[in-house]
């Protein structure tokens, strides 16, 4: 995590000790931790492990690994649909064919013509939100443009209107290139959100998964000069070597992931913090966060 | 301006001429105008011309330019130094020194150890927000999560609490690097936003401008490996070639941008059209809009 509480402190100022801050005169208390130190210190038990099958494991040229959970629990025909595509292979071979500036980094089978391989559902149904009331919503408690409520599920960024809940489009989240509806795309052309979050599609597009690693090469590639970021040569496109599903490799070796648990207090203190800085460099705390700059922390199971 | 209702359209699928949209039987309604249509078809009448001694065009290897407006209303001190800076040659053989994922891309003049140029305030006042009550502030009317009210100020993103008024830190929004308080930095060293907005610097930092154009490539640096995306190594750096403002410029041919008028009709239009999409893309209209994904449209001069 960066440390963002020190974020815009210049490189060019030769002094970096002064801590005035908060217009506290006198001795000062000890600082409260930043949200990193808070993520930072946290004991084992607050990380989940991201469930190996859930866990798709994308290579790029030069090793880079693309590290992306599905959210099986909100989007589970989609997930499937990508588990299937991913074991049937056809995401090896496949590219990066868009990316467009402050929005979407897109990507594609190789082939995407060919009849789907097996498992996969043709027409999967609109999961773009769900009456469930299980796993428990953890209000975040700050208002939201475009929702009553946001807040967490199970690690999850979440919107809700008191009825039905849904994943919300932040920095990073993954979603189903589809068509004009009732089509939902079938999960073989995905992408993740590399700017501003558009939470206009919220509830609009299956959203069904989250990048935990790996997405700054994606969001550093150069933006498509066709409509909508494509890419108008396919040497400009990046290819994808290989995609694997984390539990199909062998156990020693293979990329885990954790998310910290957002029903524990842990999460809790780092939401706190994040929403009232308070080390030397803020002036003013926002007393306030949404729920994109509110994005549970991963790590690399250690 | 990105056609953003169509802009998740798979390009897999064979079929693009289905529209359904919005459960209409029968025959339906002729479509209301995108927000990119209602931008395309405004009237000379509602931009308004950014003026030359607000504008710094930046430029990089490869004769790329980022175009730049200052916010002389907002931050007046800090861009008459960015002004004294730029006509003092300083930004030119600087930097882009930084670039932190989902967050910003920040640049400096080269050899910022020197004393100052002759009319740079060394300790410009905290230009955070304002007490000003013209231009007048025209209200979004959705919430924020930030702050009581978000709207516009003529033709810029802008945050109240009904007394103060300040710029909001949306993406492409250029602020003043600084250290800890009371520095407020000198305008030596600027950043832009490059990531979800990260509003919680609302308040704390001098906000000083936008980038009107340009800042793809930008954004599409490497990401810098050292603490906070600093790069550890000045080859990794991307120079900037020179630094001038417009109005020093010859007049024939110098770059020229506008602003779409927050105060005139089209505007308004553009607004309600971006909170309430309607094509055959959309399931179902946000009806709401953050002030981030309302930021006013801009072009060159035609």
């Amino acid at each position: 995590m960066p440390n963002v509480a020190s974020a815009l402190r210049g490189s060019f100022v030769a002094c970096c000790s002064i801590v005035v801050g908060l217009g506290l005169a006198g001795a000062a208390p000890p600082p409260a931790p930043s949200p990193q130190q808070i993520v930072e210190q946290a004991p084992a038990t607050a990380w989940r492990d991201v469930p190996a099958g859930d866990l798709v494991v994308m290579t790029l040229p030069g090793g880079r690994i693309v590290a992306l959970q599905l959210a099986a629990g909100f989007a589970p025909v989609h997930a499937a649909n990508i588990r299937a595509f991913v074991r049937a292979g056809w995401f090896d071979g496949g590219a990066i064919v868009r990316v467009q500036d402050n929005y979407v980094v897109q990507w594609a089978v190789k082939d995407g013509d060919r009849p789907p391989p097996a498992g996969v559902v043709a027409t999967p149904p609109a999961e773009y939100d769900t009456n469930a009331t299980t796993p428990p919503f953890r209000p975040l408690g700050y208002r939201d443009a475009y929702a009553g409520q946001t807040g967490h599920v199970a690690g999850w960024p979440v919107a809700s209107d008191g009825k039905a809940r849904w994943l919300t489009h932040c920095y990073g989240m993954v979603g189903v290139g589809r068509d004009n509806p009732p089509d939902t795309g079938n999960g073989q052309e995905l992408y993740a959100v590399i700017g501003h979050a558009p939470r206009h599609l919220d509830r609009n597009i299956a959203l069904v998964g989250r990048v935990l690693g790996g997405i700054e090469p994606m969001a550093a590639l150069p933006r498509g000069g066709e409509a909508l970021g494509f890419y108008g040569k396919p040497e400009e496109r990046t290819e994808i070597v290989s995609a694997r599903i984390a539990a199909d490799l062998p156990a020693a070796g293979r990329p885990a992931w954790q998310v910290l648990d957002t029903d524990g207090p842990v999460f809790a203190a780092w939401v706190k913090a994040r929403a009232n800085r308070g080390d030397g460099f803020f002036i003013r705390a926002a007393g306030a966060l949404d729920i994109c700059n509110a994005m549970p922390p991963v790590r690399a199971r250690p």
